[in-house]
């Protein structure tokens, strides 16, 4: 039973540390969230619980890791941007990911009630997730400026593809052929003309994803604070956004 | 919000493939378990409850990654190990780490109250992961024996310190004290002289910790069969566990 | 002038530690040799001062570090194979590649003037260099298997390609267009009926690569041995080479 | 002869590209130039023979790799700045590192009598490579100053030590014993008042190494330009160097 014998099979594990002064993305993503959002019936195009139990998971993990200045949330998936002076494990990137995947993962599903209510979770979900890095504050800006992008391009497209399958009563495989080919002013224009719907006034959170950001917020009347982490449905391709929080870019010493 | 403009950003990505024909070992460990077994109020040193939802939560992991072809637990840490040959997500390994981490932690949280009954989930649990790679058989056979020695020397202490803490009083440094210095042999003389216990008598689970496998289990008279994950609570650092399960390290093409 | 303000930067170099147990190949490859082979007159097919100075530079290169137990060389390129065990450098990638690289390279210039005599070296010569792992015995064998099939099929090409230029009198596309599509009988046919050359009787090192292997040498009669690098221009890919020299694959401790 | 059978081994090689827009340092030293210089009777504390090889053979390197903006060398070390936008060999590590390695080392061989002239290269030189990346322009600037700093450190230290050897006679020991705790002002002193020496009038090669950049050079009066490879003896560690040659830091699309 002598352990040392087998011990040096210790040695065999690598040292993953990541580069310093980049910025660290770990980003999650819901495995076959299709079929479990279907399984759980789940809004089309949107659903707004779904989007807030992703958004308190992901709260979860931002009062977990103080490192992570803002996390940027869309779909079935989550961006946890780590500031480029992140020490936590050593920016070891097993331990940063892992524990980042699993505490989300956890909270998703040990919150789902509060969401859901009597809706019960039918089976496990997963989360798959990767480490993504930037060296610039520009490549982090247009990291996050293409999810949001993103966002857009999906949601337009799927609120549209569910209007006319839900509204219309048109087969999948129809809706998609009367979209097919459309820009973005064709599609803003079905939706106004056919559903009475201007895209620009739906919830922003659909529009925009959902942006947290850790802000110091006064509690009472004495101008107490406390740190919390809040959520922002805002435009952060546009440069307005980061001079409004331009803490987030600030070198740490 | 011209996607493409951001899209650069993607390649930012980086490939991590794992080398072929080495063992994938992806182990994963509770986080801060200590503190999250007090407030769950486990049973000391072993609560079969908390066992058997680890082993179930690893058999979740097994029926859903067919490569895996042996796991192992112990206490808060399961070992998963995928053939050499495995070839799921391409060998990527942050998507084999962050699958099987999430899809356990989410099987911890989902099935917990199939062990724990009414005792309520007081908060998210959180795993880590990380990958390991073994090259040779003889290399998977140590890291495997490494792991259940470690259950040995752990078990057999803390079957001591819970029974003089428990049962005689002893407050957690006397136990300490007491057990200072002392080797194997004197732990059991102690359990077996002071507590009439018979170390070699608990049960295997406690001592051995859990192999998982996947037979085809006979499931009625006409010998039909099915795949399943068994629990086995063997010794594999002897040679014999490997010859009866030879189909292990057998090669596939 | 303070060092210490700037030493930080010490810590952004990153460990490349090599995964242990696994074999070691430093394979090394000439840049731009067809240019090179111009600009120095290289007899076609092959030089054999060419070849001889490539084994010589690799002959330095194995004196140096004892833990390569074969060399593999054929052309332009060379394959350093380190043992499984080796620990040279700690088995820092870097290190190992560069150092074989560059004390390859310099020898290669160094001892110019060797097999070429008057014939000066016209500029300097570069070669780059990459590392393979292979974990299993097998794997390494087909690794050398892999480079000695090529030098046949390239050999036997180029064997009749010069022929037919040099002797013929065709062009460059005259041979390429009388060679496309032959196989390798239909080669070794045009050889022996257009030129009276049985293919088989070429030098061994043309058709074989040259096989570098470290061995305990009798020097005089009294049976003292001297270990020395010598060429060896066998067949490796059959299993005979492999149980002739049963020392390559040993285990060591 | 199958070639395919083995061709399999070709995917063991791993994908090692370079984190994108990183500024990359190719840094060689060489191995074991204690003995090299002593076996070619180096002068002591410097040898200009020797440091303008070196420059040379770095400046063959920065012609070949039109993306390395600036080279900095002292003593046996030269390190490679390729801007952060290179993209040669695809930014694969193992290639770019290889080859500056490789070219280096082939030419400091090749050029070695332009500076020795009679006097013969006793045996083939070795330099070993790593790479090492920084996020930022600030990094960069403090990695060259660490370099630079490190040649004021140990010049100085040398400057006396052999002054104290050569022109008093002392021993190694007596020499290291005279320096030991002393500060630079020490050092100046020793230099000023033992030997008449003013260390700041020492040829700037010495106290500062080589910045070598790539400038268009008037090569007539019709002001025509060449491309040319130019040393610097100046001052890194200030800002103004920076503003001089501020296309060093342009970005570049």
């Amino acid at each position: 039973m002598a352990k040392s014998k087998y011990e040096y099979v210790k040695s065999y594990e690598t040292d993953d540390k990541i580069l310093q002064n980049c910025w660290i993305i770990v980003r999650i993503d819901g495995k076959a969230f299709h079929k479990f959002t279907d399984a759980h019936n789940f809004d089309k195009p949107n659903d707004i619980r779904g989007l807030n139990l992703m958004n308190f998971a992901a709260a979860c993990v931002m009062k977990e890791f103080n490192e992570i200045v803002l996390s940027y949330g869309q779909s079935d998936e989550y961006s946890f941007v780590f500031h480029r002076s992140a020490n936590v494990y050593n920016r070891r990137a097993s331990k940063m990911m892992s524990n980042v995947n699993s505490l989300f993962t956890s909270s998703y599903v040990f919150y789902w009630n509060n969401w859901f209510g009597e809706q019960k979770l039918k089976y496990p979900p997963c989360f798959d997730a990767r480490i993504v890095l930037y060296p610039s504050d520009q490549n982090l800006k247009d990291y996050l400026s293409w999810r949001q992008a993103d966002v857009h391009i999906n949601n337009l497209y799927n609120t549209c593809f569910w209007n006319l399958v839900l509204n219309k009563g048109l087969t999948n495989s129809q809706a998609e052929e009367r979209l097919r080919g459309t820009v973005s002013s064709d599609k803003n224009e079905i939706l106004f003309t056919e559903f009475d719907i201007n895209y620009n006034n739906l919830p922003a959170i659909f529009r925009k994803g959902t942006i947290l950001l850790t802000k110091q917020i006064k509690i009472d009347e004495e101008n107490r604070t406390r740190k919390m982490v809040i959520p922002i449905y805002d435009d952060l391709i546009r440069e307005k956004f980061w001079k409004e929080h331009d803490e987030l870019l600030e070198k740490k010493s």
